[in-house]
């Protein structure tokens, strides 16, 4: 799968994508990375691709045309390319979440425009930008870390990205339940044990210990993600026994 | 503002940090940034700070002794480092949000620690870790870019940080309504005109336009942000003739 970046800070993207899980896809081929410097497509001498905003106002508001030619540099001749989706990196933009991770990781190719200062020219999303994606309700200093998010999430779905096949199956946004408790060597440390059921080899009681403590976790913590008409019978079953033991505690 | 970051991939901190608005906060002494590599504390010789999870399953956990450690060097000596918000960026944690950076933003020091493979050993969360931050409802390869989107959503409300101080106040999240859109020169582009009203050097009217656009653009894209019993008089004057205008339309 390919990512083209479009940012105004072409080595702060090359620079976080070369280390770990994500750094390792892009040297294995199994991911490609394509930065685009906006700057490289301005109209004047100083490199300058933003401008005051019309109507006034604090900041400075990215042009239109500069990002433009990055795009069709990013799309290319290839008459394939109209398919590929121009994403731009907004507050504005429909929240990220799991689903829309694996939506894109179908993708063959995406591209990711990150903007800065005041946004940007309200045409270019109009005529190029087919999709607009905000990581979440805060203010950040520019699009860069939204599309390095956008692009890890995806990327560890592509097959082959995360050593350890199941892993991208088994964690907590995939199914409704935030992740169960996790524990490792050694078995006591300062004075806290391991779950005993964790020990015991038998692996029936060790998963629904988990499933009942993630289920726990869930209720406690993020009540909006449960929707009971998905539960299994098995978690609905156990579902009621965690709100009758929080109930009674 | 003191930031401390326990990571296995410091470069990765590092290199992101350099640039852009938070890379000048950094030179300029606004935002310190301390990074420790977890690893440093690493039991064996092989630098290995993750081990199998107990009761079986897929990927590693990282142990609980060397990130107690990092954890004690990140808050020193200093009888008051007690009070010091030590935060783990897990998908169980609350989720993020512009009034959480607000909160965040008055602290003299936060420690972010960051996760990878299948999280970290429980009992570290239990003994250490006060506060739980998730960036959003997606999965991560690590908790690297989360603690770096925390930094940076922070760092913007630190009074200086942001060149332009009024900047960090109209932005999207700071109220109830996404932002109005913007233009830049040229007037046209591809055909495209400025909306007269920026033109027309009338205060009164570009501010009750772009209020109303920024209503529009909330109704139409995130109505699960608006609260009618926030709004101003006049934005719910401008409210209800938008809901109007889209139900005749």
């Amino acid at each position: 799968m390919k990512f083209t970046i479009l940012t105004l800070f072409p080595d702060m993207i090359m620079n976080a994508c070369k280390e770990s899980i994500l750094g390792r896809a892009i040297s294995s081929g199994l991911i490609q990375l394509s930065v685009i410097d906006i700057r490289k497509y301005a109209r004047n001498r100083y490199g300058a691709v933003d401008d005051y905003p019309f109507g006034g106002g604090a900041g400075m508001v990215m042009q239109a045309s500069p990002i433009d030619e990055a795009i069709s540099e990013a799309l290319g001749q290839d008459p394939e390319s109209k398919d590929i989706p121009v994403i731009y990196m907004s507050p504005a933009g429909r929240v990220f979440t799991q689903e829309i991770a694996r939506e894109l990781s179908s993708e063959k190719e995406i591209v990711l425009l990150c903007g800065h200062y005041e946004g940007v020219d309200q045409r270019i999303i109009q005529e190029r930008v087919t999709d607009e994606i905000s990581i979440g309700d805060f203010v950040l200093t520019g699009g860069e870390l939204a599309a390095l998010v956008v692009m890890d999430a995806v990327s560890r779905l592509v097959p082959g990205v995360l050593g350890n096949e199941a892993s991208s199956e088994e964690e907590s946004f995939s199914g409704m339940w935030l992740e169960y408790p996790q524990y490792t060597r050694p078995r006591e440390f300062h004075g806290m044990n391991v779950p005993d059921v964790l020990l015991s080899g038998n692996h029936a009681a060790i998963r629904t210990w988990r499933l009942k403590e993630a289920i726990r976790l869930t209720v406690q913590k993020r009540p909006d993600l449960i929707r009971e008409e998905k539960m299994t019978k098995e978690e609905k079953k156990l579902y009621h026994q965690v709100l009758e033991e929080l109930h009674e505690s």
